[in-house]
C-alpha cells in the first residue's frame, strides 16, 4: 500500500547509511586514527561524500519523490510522510541547483582554505590569508547566485543562513541581534563598572584528570548518558556525533589546571548527544531523523551547559563532588563560590572562551561582517579593521594581534558563511525553552537534587523527538507558543547576573 | 599519456575508499561501538558493500579495463600495470558471473547461519543447525555452478578455494595435506607415547594484565609496530586490519591466568599487520594493494607467532621480561622453561588452541569434509559422524560433544567453504620463507638479541611489498625458488620438537 513511499525511504536510507560511515570516519579521525592515516582517510571521506551526494541529487530521487507524493495524495500535511517528502524535495532542489563543478570547487577551496588558515593563524599573518578568504567569499557568492529566483530567499545571505537554520530570515536575525546588543552592551558595561570582586581562583586549582573523568561520568550519567548506546572519548576540540541509532559519541578535552573546560564542555556535548539520541526512531534513516537546525542543536547544548550546569541549583550537586574528587585546594568547595566563579562576566578576545553575556556580541560581530562580505560592502582586505572597530565598540577591547582577532575562528577559512548566527540563536531558543520548562516543571528542586530526568524528558517530548520535522519558527510556535524573541534569554541572564553580582540590572 | 590507466585506477580507488570505510566500521564494531549501535551498523555495512560491489561489477569497469589495456598495449607482463589489469579483469569476471539475486541470498544466508550457529553451539544442538548448513552448502554449490566453464577451475572445490587462495588447485592441496598427514600423524603418536614431562604450569601463572600490556607493547614495537601508523586495542576475538595507508590496527584479548593468549596472539596479529603495512605504497587504492592470498597472510602471522615467538632464540628475550613484569610465580622465569612450555604437543579438540604439530590435522579434517559436502559425497546430517571418526583416526580423540566438535568453528555457518585450507597452507609457506630467510640472515643471533628488524625487512622485500601482484605459487617460485612443499615446514617442526622433547623424530 505504501510501496512507493517505501522505495523513497529505501533510497534515503542508503544516503543515511553513507552518512553513518562518514560520521564514524570523522569521529575516528579526531579520536582514534594514527596520525599517518590522514591522507587515506581524506580520500575515503571524499569518495563517501561524492557517492552520497550523487545518490541524493540524481534524477531518481525526483522520480521517487513524485511517485511517493502521488501515493500519499495529500494526507495530513503535518504527518511524518508529508513532511518527509516536503523536506526532501526542498533539500533536493537546493542541491540540484549547484553545478557539480562548483560543488567540487567549494569543497576543494574549503580544504585548502583551512590549511592556509592554520599557517596564517600561527604566524598571525592576515595578509597571507587574504587570497584564500577572497576565494571563499567569491565561491559563496557564486553559490548564492545558483539559487537566484528560488522561493524563500529574500537576499543573498538568506541562501547561506538557510543551510544551517532552515526557515530563518536574515532580516529576522538582524532584528533579534539588534535587540540583543541593545540589551547586552549596557549590562556588560554596568558589570565592568561595578568592580564586584568574584573569586575565580577555584577554576584553575589543581584537579587531577582521573577525578575529573569520574565527575564527568557521574554528571553525564545523570543527564542520560548510557554505556549501552553512548561513548565518551578524549579529543582536542570536543564535539558530539550520532553515528547511528543507538550509537551517540561525545568527546572531551581535559586540563588539570582548568576543570570547567572538561566538565562544562562534556555537559555541552552531552546536550547535543541527548538531542541526537532523542530523535524518534520512526524517523531514522531519513532526512527527518537528522538535525537540520544548528540553532536548535546549539540550544540543547547551551541549555545543559549554562542553564543547568552553571545554574545555582545544580551547583549544590557539583560543588561537593568536586571537593571530594579533587581534594587539595578544591576540598570543601562550597556551591556559592562555584556558582559565582563560573558566572563571572569579563569581555575577552576569544569567542570560544566567552561567558554567557559577552558571547552573543562575539557572534553579532561575525554576523554583521559576513553579511557585509557577501553583499560586497566590505572587502576582505578591510576585514581586520572592521573587526577591531567592532570589538572596541561592543566589548571595549583593543585587538592588537589578528591571531586573537579576525583569524581566531576556522569557519570562514572553510567557507562556512551563515553558520555563526546559529550559535547565538541557540541561546535565544534555549531561553524560550528554559522559560517554558520552568513553568511546567519544578526545576529548581529537581536540579538541586540532581534529578535531571524530568528536564531531559520534557526536552525529549517538546524538541528531540521531532528531529528535522519542523523548522525552528514552527517548533517554537508549536512547543513554546510564540515567535523567536530575545526576551526569555535576556530575562534568564539578567536574573542570574543580578544574583551573582548583587546588582539591579533591569529597569 | 596514461590517461586511460588513470581512469581505471580512479574507479578502483573509489572501490578501495569504500573498502576503507567498511574496514573501519568492522573494526569499530568489534572494539569501540556501543552495544545498541549494532542494527544501524549492519545496515550501513550492507549499503557500503552493495555500493562497492556495484561500482566494481558495472559495465563501466570492463570498458575502463579494455581502454587501459589498449593504452598499455602489452608492455611488461610482470609490470604493476599489466598485473593490475590482469588481476582486476579476473576478479571482475568472477564477480560478474554471480547473479545479484544469488549474491544477496549468499549474504543473507551467511548472516542467518551465523546467528543459528551461535545458538546451536551454545546448546550443542547439531540437529537444529542442519537446515542452515544445508542451505549454505546448496548456495555454495549454486555459486560454483555460476563459474561452470570458466578458465582455471578443474573441479567444484577449485572455485571456492580460489576465493581465498587464487591460483591454488584442490588436487595440489590434497597432495600437500596427504604428505603433511603422513609426516605429522606418526610424530604426534611418537610424542604421546614417549611420555616426556613438560612443565606447563608457568603458562597459567598469574600475570597482571597491565604487565602483559607492557610486554606486548615492547614486543610488537621490536617487530615494527609504530604509534604513528598503528593502533592496538582490546577485543574478544583478536584480528588485524589495515583501514588504509598509514593506519594498521591490531587487537588483543587478555587473560591474567594465561599470558600466552595475549602475547602470542599479539605477535600473530602484528605479523598480519606488518604484511598489510609493508605493501608498496605504489599499489595503494588498487586490488594489487589488498591481500588476495589468505595463505600468505597466515604465513606472516604464524611465522612471527611460532617461528619467532615460540623459538629458542627469542625465548631468551621474552623470559627475563616476563619474569620482571609478572613477578610472583613467574619471577626469574628461565628461557628454557618458557621455550619448552610453549612448544608442548598435545592433541586437543579445539583447532583454535592447537599446537603447531596437531594444527595441520585439524585443518586437514575440515578440508576433507568440506570437499565431500560440496561434491555431494557427504550429507550434512552425516557430518558429525564423519568428523568424529577423523578426530579419532588422526588425533586419537573421542569427540563426545558437538560443541567441541563439528560445531566449534563459525566458518561453515557463514558459508565460508574453501577458507580452512589457507590456515595450514600458511604454515607451509611460512616454513619455506623461514628456511630461505635463515639461509640469508644470521637469524639465531639476531632474534636472541631482540633484533627483529632484519627479518621484517627481509619479509618486506620478498613478500610484503608485492601485495597481490603474484599468486602464491608465483611468489614462492620467485622469492624462494621452488614450488610449495611440506618439507621445509616439517623439517623446521621436527627439529624444534626433537630439541624440546630430546627425541629423535626423523629417520
Amino acid at each position: 500500500m505504501t510501496e512507493r513511499l517505501e522505495a523513497l525511504k529505501e533510497r534515503l536510507g542508503q544516503v543515511a547509511d553513507i552518512g553513518h560511515a562518514s560520521a564514524l570516519a570523522h569521529w575516528d579521525q579526531l579520536t582514534m586514527m594514527p596520525p599517518r592515516g590522514g591522507d587515506a582517510r581524506a580520500q575515503s571521506l571524499a569518495t563517501l561524500s561524492r557517492i552520497g551526494h550523487e545518490l541524493f541529487v540524481g534524477d531518481d530521487t525526483e522520480r521517487l519523490l513524485d511517485r511517493a507524493a502521488a501515493e500519499l495524495n495529500g494526507g495530513d500535511a503535518d504527518g511524518d510522510d508529508a513532511r518527509l517528502i516536503a523536506l526532501t524535495r526542498r533539500q533536493w532542489e537546493k542541491a540540484r541547483r549547484v553545478p557539480a563543478d562548483l560543488a567540487a570547487e567549494l569543497s576543494h577551496a574549503s580544504s585548502v582554505g583551512q590549511e592556509a588558515w592554520v599557517a596564517a593563524r600561527a604566524a598571525s599573518d592576515f595578509a597571507g590569508f587574504v587570497p584564500y578568504l577572497e576565494r571563499n567569499v567569491e565561491l559563496a557568492r557564486r553559490y548564492v547566485e545558483c539559487q537566484a529566483g528560488a522561493d524563500g530567499f529574500d537576499c543573498a545571505y538568506d541562501v547561506l543562513l538557510d543551510d544551517y537554520e532552515p526557515g530563518m530570515k536574515t532580516t529576522e536575525v538582524n532584528r533579534l541581534f539588534a535587540e540583543l546588543k541593545d540589551e547586552l552592551v549596557p549590562v556588560i558595561a554596568r558589570l565592568s563598572a561595578a568592580e564586584v570582586e568574584i573569586d575565580v581562583r577555584p577554576l584553575t586549582a589543581r584537579f587531577p584528570v582521573e577525578g575529573q573523568r569520574a565527575l564527568v561520568e557521574e554528571v553525564v550519567t545523570m543527564m542520560g548518558f548510557d554505556r549501552q548506546a553512548w561513548r565518551i572519548d578524549d579529543t582536542v576540540h570536543p564535539f558530539a556525533t550520532r553515528v547511528g541509532q543507538g550509537d551517540v559519541r561525545i568527546t572531551v578535552r581535559w586540563d588539570e589546571r582548568f576543570f570547567p573546560g572538561g566538565l562544562y564542555s562534556a555537559m555541552h556535548e552531552c546536550g547535543h548527544g541527548l538531542y541526537e539520541a532523542g530523535i524518534s526512531p520512526k524517523l531514522r534513516r531519513t532526512p527527518l531523523g537528522a538535525v537540520d537546525s544548528l540553532g536548535i542543536h546549539e540550544s540543547q547544548s547551551r541549555l545543559w551547559e549554562n542553564m543547568v550546569g552553571r545554574g545555582r541549583p545544580f551547583a549544590s550537586v557539583l560543588a561537593p563532588r568536586i571537593g571530594q574528587l579533587a581534594g587539595g585546594e578544591l576540598g570543601g568547595l562550597d556551591p556559592e563560590t562555584l556558582y559565582r566563579a563560573v558566572n563571572r562576566v569579563k569581555p575577552s578576545f576569544i569567542r570560544f572562551d566567552a561567558d554567557e553575556a559577552t558571547y552573543g556580541l562575539h557572534i553579532a560581530i561575525r554576523f554583521e561582517l559576513e553579511q557585509a562580505l557577501i553583499d560586497g560592502e566590505l572587502s576582505v582586505a578591510d576585514l581586520p579593521e572592521a573587526w577591531n572597530e567592532r570589538y572596541a565598540r561592543y566589548l571595549g577591547l583593543q585587538v592588537t594581534d589578528d591571531a586573537d582577532g579576525v583569524l581566531q575562528d576556522v569557519h570562514w577559512s572553510a567557507g562556512l558563511f551563515g553558520y555563526f548566527p546559529t550559535y547565538a540563536l541557540g541561546n535565544l531558543i534555549a531561553g524560550a525553552l528554559w522559560e517554558r520548562a520552568g513553568a511546567e516543571l519544578d526545576l529548581d528542586a529537581q536540579l538541586a537534587a540532581g534529578e535531571l530526568g524530568p528536564l531531559r524528558e520534557w526536552l525529549g517530548e517538546h524538541v528531540h523527538r521531532h528531529g528535522a520535522k519542523f523548522t525552528t519558527p514552527e517548533l517554537l510556535e508549536r512547543e513554546v507558543g510564540g515567535p523567536m524573541s530575545v526576551a526569555p534569554f535576556v530575562h534568564y541572564l539578567k536574573t542570574k547576573l543580578e544574583d551573582v553580582y548583587g546588582l539591579r540590572l533591569s529597569e
